[in-house]
């Protein structure tokens, strides 16, 4: 299968069950919803080493959003309910009430779970927080601050998601490679459903499942390594000197499956592009497949 | 005191100590060293509910870093060297070796303290890494990713710090209070030794030591939050009606002064801030004062 | 007429008719896509003192774009479409051409007025340029450079638009004023169809028609500035301090009622905003009327 | 000659005589000055078909204005002092007095030739404005506008410069070659003097002087265009695949020296990037001659 002459290989990415919650961040122009978003968001590549994984889905303007404001929607990821429960309340605590001119809407309104995050966050208010019925359609809390007052919604729910939706592009060399990583999560940032959780939505140096080294539950992926072809452990054909990869997490299979091909797509018209590929792990990672072949056809 | 016509209460800022290690990304282009830099002070605010406080200190041309590259300071701070060193290890490890061409330099070379973070980090190559003694005169490890190799330096140093300098713009109206705050970051950022950890260097929520609810360590600070004021308990005059705060982390006791004093100079220059201030607590968050007097004298 | 507790004047903005071309620049990324737009449609506030007006429209994904790269719409603007066509030739020729990877479509391929700037671009090409005749549905040209092929499309449509409409937003201060622009130019950024071609998309030196010294054909709009009370001329009242204008270019009367109604509702949800306003001149400036009470009904 | 193991060829840049006036925007932030100063620098590529050339020089901070707060140095250039004086006044005019909380003060104050610009854009003012004589230091006009007043310099200076200085960067693709040309511009940004005029710094569309047509001063330079290899007019080697040019124009020779010899070294790190080249056209397009083995010694 070939894409604008870029050869797509016939594998799929292997990704597992996550458990997700979705924050609208509203605030007075976008730049500060954007700030609030990057702060909240950050340190939050992997639950190998993260606390969660993070990310911002998308910009919406303030059409789509319950005050009016401009708003920008973010991802936070956690393998138990119980962590991301805990997750919401430290990264909203901290870095959205604390933040200028924000509020904190409950992104998935519909799901089953919902916590009180809201609620927890209100004795922020020393005694002085009011409950508000109905403040846009929602039911939110008011926080008075020095800045004015925090207005936070009292649920935020969450969903049985998916993480490590993922692809890898092959490049002649580094920069090629970077720049179409870059175009991909252009496109994949107007998607709802999904963030690319990595710096700048880009991982430099995609992992395998274990390595010789007790404890070390991830190592560099040896057999993608094109710097490691003299040692005998690189399987990328001589053309190959640089690999980014791409790893999506989203609140359900479509939503990865449309970002995964919106970024493959938008890869394959970069120069420079010789390959897509994808890691998998012999289900040792997880459960979930994407097929590269049947999310292009 | 006034300083073009805003006055400055005779206060203080109190602080507290904080042990703190300064990395120094370099990356392909500035944008990339960026990227980098806010994964990995992101989710950083404060030790209440962060697992360390991370900032972004100042940008630096290739002139100012070991391999030429254009690099970006950060800094990371905990409460004890112990979880400092777990800190260091998770954020480089999670948000700069997974970033874009990035490499991560030792930002205290001189220190006493030294983790040898760049060597834990290693094990990440699977038995691939190399040492190399002297690459731009520093002692690093290269791991081999699928992007290229990755550079860090094995020892990274850390220092007692303050955390918690501060100071209040009182404005007229929220964004004028709040675009004050915008230019004291900007002027803070071209200083170096020192971060502000907050969302956009920003604090919309400052907080006092205790609450009304047992096991909460801060609250809102009640006393200074302008809808309070018919509850009895703001303490401001009838012309303020919002307060934004800049925290300040620092290496030492003059980089956070310098700081301090260019970014109330910059608040004061903005139309509709009326007063500055300073947070403190009765010496109950921490020994360290900085006199606002003393720091504009 | 309140909307948020702020006051919507009884007045109405007026307007002039214009000749407005539009342009589709897509690059290999959103930033290079940006970069271009921003050099393209620089210099470039009032006809004025400048050779045109223009300025960034909005942002597409590649779903929007004929090539499926991601795409910034651009509008340049003249008071004839004769000088119309001769700023499409030099904008598109000194600052897209010369951009890294992009190329320029037609962004008005329906309309009846249809200049050859693709061709006369084209000689840039010196012998070796290519005629193309289906390149994703349209006819364009392939331009060799130094860095790979320019693309740009045969023919670029201009209709009669309307220039100069407006609304004025009256701040407690000048900050406030500030930030409710902001707002308004971030929803007004989300609308196809029009520009708001000043800096940053915000007026601070609205202007009056005429002025006491000949031959100067505008003139500071002494009625509304507030540092001119003591001279007798200001007709603000007392509680204003500052203001800022919004001027709206656009391809017709629906799509510059559409962002006045968005960028106004925008504004209204800034704290310290007082009133909004319009800049009328007694049939001086043009024929076009928007009636603020109309729009926002 | 080899940096980094990229060859740089024994050549030189071919440059011209041009007037340069400099102009220091100051605002409330460096966002706002920013916003200024590119409306301001926009299309301002070349003077073969832009009204001036005209660029951002680099982002100082309050320690280095006059009225301490952020601000930005941009160049405007023109073949004679004539058109120089007339660009200023436009440019500041309808670029810098319309945007928000901008101040312009003069950048070449030592400089022998200096245009009134300030008293002639005072006259907006239509009657209203005021002399300083001493604001910060220098000799300002007041002119009142509707979000508070505008200060401009009343002198600003010119002086004899260079415009045309130049380097090719050779890349394995157009993304390697396009990177290396963005960590070009990163590094020229931080050195004093001289600005990088077209979009985003870099130029795509490298020129010869002259044309197969009539009347067509300039044409793609054939001979670096690697997609006229089968055409035979194409001298580069096999390898080279996409070629960006960096211009430079600065005040005087030690600038565009300092700046040439920054911008190589920071694109010689970037891989895939083959050889650096420079432009020259046997003495028709100037007299100034910059030869690469000299500058990078």
């Amino acid at each position: 299968m070939k894409i604008n002459s870029v050869e797509i290989e016939d594998t799929f990415a292997e990704a597992f069950p996550i458990k997700i919650s979705r924050v609208l961040i509203t605030a007075v122009t976008e730049h500060w919803a954007l700030e609030a978003a990057r702060e909240a968001t950050g340190f939050g590549t992997s639950v190998i080493g993260c606390p969660s994984e993070a990310g911002i889905e998308c910009i919406v303007s303030g059409d789509d959003t319950p005050d009016g404001r401009p708003g920008v929607y973010i991802q936070i990821c956690n393998m138990s309910y119980k962590n991301l429960e805990a997750s919401l309340l430290n990264r909203i605590g901290q870095c959205i009430l604390t933040a200028p001119t924000t509020s904190a809407f409950n992104g998935l309104p519909e799901a089953e779970n919902q916590f009180d995050t809201g609620k927890k966050l209100s004795f922020f208010g020393d005694g002085y927080q009011k409950m508000m019925d109905n403040y846009f359609g929602r039911k939110v809390w008011k926080i008075p601050i020095i800045s004015g007052d925090f207005i936070v919604e009292q649920a935020m729910g969450a969903v049985d998601g998916i993480a490590g939706g993922n692809f890898y592009i092959l490049g002649q060399n580094q920069m090629a490679a970077l720049v179409a990583a870059e175009a991909a999560v252009d496109a994949i940032r107007k998607i709802k459903g999904t963030i690319t959780p990595f710096p700048g939505g880009v991982v430099a140096s995609g992992s395998k499942v274990g390595s010789r080294y007790k404890g070390l539950k991830a190592s560099t992926n040896t057999a993608f390594c094109a710097s490691l072809r003299e040692d005998g452990v690189c399987v990328l054909t001589e053309d190959v000197s640089a690999i980014y990869e791409i790893v999506i997490n989203g609140i359900n299979r479509q939503a990865i499956e449309e970002s995964m091909r919106a970024g493959i797509n938008a890869a394959c018209k970069v120069p420079g592009i010789l390959r897509v590929s994808a890691a998998n792990f012999e289900g040792k990672l997880g459960p979930h497949q994407f097929k590269l072949h049947d999310i292009l056809a």
